[in-house]
């Protein structure tokens, strides 16, 4: 089976409502018989799981479509193993991992998804679809088992990408910080997704969905720029 | 003997040249018979280890100290054992605390610094004075063995402490970041510094030097701000 990737940076683009942008693209990836998707939260543990769920489906039921929490099934891995699709929320990243490590779900998820489940995720849930979380915006609040991550593809994702540095501030930008990961990790890819855009893995295609310039870093390579609804396969 | 810290939130504020800002504040921090010290740059290896020793020396020569960086001893924990005081330097925190642990320097530095060894940092290396490394705001790009840091003082430690939202961008505000450490550690105190302010420890009294309010963190209360220049011992 090939596999179902639906990766959003971001559960917003400027101002618009919570998940607004993406629902249309929501729509389109997942079929119209899925009608329930098995909902992680553990990245919006400070928001609390029963508010979390009730905030995605606020937006999904304008398409039909309704999530169930996992914190309300006793069995995760068997939630998991018998959902339709699954959608891991944004948050925090390292919350995140460390739950799915502490509830087992990282092989399970893996597996159903090699069976041509769809996952899709934003933001953290995005972040975690990568080899591992060492690309992550977040804070490391928490202590996860270890940073390699869900590994569904075979790169790096840096959501939220952008190119903003505050005025009289003495961070780096988020392209240096990523530099930095390609100089520490040297065969890796890292790809850039801008608020609003999102990576699609379908029927073995790679593409970015959206309206904003992608960016790829690699060690040692000039940053590559990657349109939007084009081929990306070669990242796979 | 008491410990003698001193923890720049960063290297640089607002305009000023590399370590400008700090000059004064170091120079009465390390007592006039010092001119040696040993410095670690392990947060700075993006830019090679010779070139941050040349570029924290320059700065500090004109106020007759000097820095001779670890990666020039054969053995970096006998260098801690003799040096005269320890500055750390800021880049990413990640790659700083693997090297300290990876060269066995956490409990030389520790041991050290309890003797009354004067140990300075900024930014990162004012991150990995705290308990732990889990208040950074740098982006995990290496995997140090544990979060767990030098623990010189009993709290959390946030450099580059900032206000500041970019704007049309949805990511989390500092103080939200820090709400939710606090919400997953409800136990630990964390303590923000503004870029130009530096926590000092010296005769047993903890303050904050500089100009611009710290803020202490803490689940369930509210946000308390700490004035420069006045005894905030009770942290410790």
């Amino acid at each position: 089976m090939s596999k179902n990737l639906l990766l959003l940076s971001s559960s917003r683009e400027g101002q618009t409502e919570y998940l607004e942008h993406a629902l249309p693209i929501i729509d389109d990836f997942l079929s119209k018989d899925i009608k329930e998707v098995l909902f992680i939260p553990y990245a919006g543990f400070a928001m609390g799981y029963d508010a979390y769920e009730e905030k995605v489906n606020l937006p999904l039921q304008t398409i039909g479509k309704k999530v169930v929490s996992i914190h309300r099934f006793d069995d995760p891995v068997k939630a998991v193993q018998q959902a339709d699709a699954v959608a891991i929320g944004g948050g925090n990243t390292f919350h995140l991992l460390k739950e799915l490590y502490d509830n087992e779900l990282i092989d399970a998820i893996r597996q159903r998804v090699a069976e041509g489940m769809p996952y899709m995720g934003w933001s953290a849930g995005s972040n975690v679809a990568g080899l591992t979380i060492c690309t992550t915006n977040d804070m490391p609040i928490v202590e996860p088992r270890s940073f390699k991550a869900l590994a569904l593809v075979n790169f790096q994702i840096n959501p939220h990408y952008t190119d903003y540095q505050p005025p009289n501030h003495n961070g780096e930008t988020r392209a240096e910080r990523l530099f930095e990961y390609v100089r520490a990790n040297p065969h890796r890819y890292v790809v850039g997704t801008r608020e609003g855009t999102a990576l699609q893995l379908k029927d073995n295609h790679l593409t970015l969905v959206g309206e904003k310039l992608g960016l790829v870093f690699r060690d040692g390579e000039k940053t590559r720029p990657i349109k939007c609804n084009t081929d990306i396969s070669w990242l796979l």
